[in-house]
């Protein structure tokens, strides 16, 4: 074997080294499709949370905020069962599921984070969980796509990004998959997110990059402001591609703006997957005096019912949007300042409906999947921006006919 | 005459004196039917407003903030236009409206208060309304059944109470109207309300009356948490029975108490007029360290679809409630004492499921047409309840269906 094929060869197997390692497999709570994951983190690695604050937050979340701070090994994924209102009893059979998987894989058991989603309130079949955590066989030959699969619940469709991105110049993998219906369903609840990122990042830079990304991305998509009881993103940086160095502002701001169009990305998944949804609307809050409020009064339109069925019946409603504006509480702007566009076109302005020169334009611009509203206060230089979909019948009768 | 039969003569001319003349009419704005009301005050009265807080209130109500330090005389109501959204025109057609009724009456344009509720964003057509208000005969033969009926918007029905009610011992009149189908329309938006009570009321002490009695009656009853751009009440005390002393505290709480018992059942029927509502639901949050916290929580509650499709399903969805109380931001409660009752049977205590020893009562009590959510935080003395109603395909299909 020459140099050249020694490189080669050691490349090959530094490469396998840094891969997160995927097992799917069924534990029984869902019936004979795979409802549970297994990453194993190379050891290299280095991992981040972002996690819900629902004071009702599940067992797994509580677990993972202790076990985060030692070096964790593996991450154990869950669907079907969100181990969400389940008092003492889910923590115990939570710390149980990390045990028996501990042993099989050999680990300590706080070297494992959990997650689940699934339904709230039932306890975890533990018995049949544990016989089938032991007799699995784990030779990781699991892809990502078997992984977004395995985690899907009432997600119409799996969602998954794999691409290289540039970094100083080079191409780095990652790997980013999640599941979710626009948080349309605390039921079944919860938006999960696991990412890997072929780089050596600082456990410290890490968690800021994820804090930042995921702020204006899976944080900006809403349809009632909240957070479900299970709510987790995980970025994993694998601990490959030495040679970049990832303690430059230069590169991390690369890092951090090529991860935002990926979660970007996911995060407008889950938002059509939404129930019932069938647009996405951006609302675009501009030149604020402050983000505070431009991000309250976003909200405050995303959550309006009377909105959501205006976009879902496609009719450029400006009454909805500027009646709900108006009512919002504690923020500050000047009402004859406000301008409203929607798709382009100007709505509203002098506190009166704008002499709209093309009707039709409007109309049909209005029948469009993607639809964007530019509310400008005029008072400031701030904006906020977040991402929602309409109100349907299909959402009612999916979200009334629901057992609990 | 005897000086008795002279006493019984001044006093039933004393009361007509008192009373509250009415005046329906058509002003041109819906097609031959009465959609405008004019209420000509007695020369004793006294009269106060709750107006909505929208920083795009409609140009009558920033009309009557002045007009309400006059001695207003009359009160001029319109339906079928809104004259919000509206700019300068629409505050313009506003002051001509009244100078052209002040004409018409004989009296000074700021003793009349005007009232609008309607669609957004359109002019109102002020000549057709001069023609109309100028032909009109006022002969106040108009009761208030009729003023009810001319007020309403989309209400399927009109809303009314007359009774007497006692004080200090004494039978007293109440008339009292309203129209709205729960704050969910701010496109034919708002809540208006007229009462009338045969009283001789200070100024000061009526408006703590209204203020207090709407805070616990109007004011309880949401959608969205929303006030419409023109929501007004207004409580008139006509001067009558004078023998009945009003700066007595015992009195007034007495007044105060059964105005509240009015006013709640008019909001009821404005939340069941709701479009598309099926249920009646009342949210109790108790025992909470402060009356903000429960208020802030049952709001987020009532304006939760989930919660609002589970009701309307018929289903006890205690996830739903919980993951949405442990959402709410900036409230302060242990969630291990929360207690969660549905229509009085225990649902949720220790983080966990209760045990349910009657599932068939609690099945067969979520098809009831009024249910309750008792929601004890178990860690303070106050408490705030609100009543809403379910969301249904009927009101997505109303909403999504209506033409702006």
């Amino acid at each position: 074997m020459s140099s050249y094929e020694y490189e080669i060869q050691t490349m090959l197997w530094k490469n396998m080294m840094d891969k997160v390692l995927i097992q799917t497999l069924n534990i029984g709570i869902k019936d004979k499709k795979n409802d549970a994951v297994l990453f194993k983190l190379p050891s290299s690695s280095k991992i981040s949370i972002v996690a819900t604050k629902n004071k009702y937050a599940a067992a797994p979340v509580l677990i993972n905020k202790i076990n985060i701070k030692y070096s964790p090994k593996y991450l154990f994924v869950n669907s079907g069962n969100a181990n969400a209102g389940t008092g003492t009893q889910g923590m115990k059979n939570a710390i149980k599921c990390a045990k028996i998987l501990s042993k099989k894989v050999k680990c300590k058991s706080n070297e494992i984070l959990l997650f689940s989603t699934g339904i709230i309130g039932k306890q975890l079949p533990i018995k049949i969980i544990e016989k089938n955590i032991v007799s699995t066989n784990y030779d990781y030959k699991s892809s990502w796509k078997d992984a977004s699969k395995a985690i899907m619940t009432t997600d119409k469709y799996n969602k998954i990004i794999s691409q290289k991105i540039i970094v100083s110049g080079k191409r780095v993998s990652v790997h980013a998959i999640c599941k979710g219906a626009g948080m349309i369903e605390p039921n079944m609840a919860t938006m999960l997110s696991f990412a890997a990122i072929d780089l050596n990042i600082s456990r410290k830079n890490l968690k800021l990059l994820l804090n930042k990304v995921v702020d204006k991305t899976f944080n900006r998509i809403s349809v009632d402001g909240d957070m479900s009881t299970n709510d987790s993103v995980a970025l994993i940086a694998t601990g490959g591609n030495t040679h970049i160095k990832t303690d430059s502002l230069k590169n991390m701001r690369e890092i951090e703006c090529q991860l935002e169009k990926i979660f970007t990305q996911l995060s407008e998944m889950i938002v059509m997957d939404g129930e019932g949804a069938t647009k996405l609307i951006t609302i675009n809050v501009l030149k604020s005096r402050s983000e505070a409020t431009a991000k309250k009064i976003s909200y405050a339109i995303a959550n309006s019912n009377l909105f959501k069925t205006a976009m879902h019946g496609s009719d450029a409603n400006w009454g909805r949007i500027i009646a709900k504006l108006g009512s919002v509480d504690g923020v500050n702007f000047t009402p004859s300042k406000v301008k409203l566009f929607i798709n382009g076109i100007l709505l509203f302005e002098n506190e009166t409906n704008a002499k709209i020169v093309n009707h039709k334009k409007l109309e049909s611009s209005m029948k469009n999947k993607k639809i964007k509203i530019d509310l400008f206060l005029n008072n400031g230089s701030q904006s906020y921006t977040i991402k929602t979909s309409d109100l349907s019948k299909q959402y009612v009768h999916l979200n009334s006919a629901y057992p609990s």
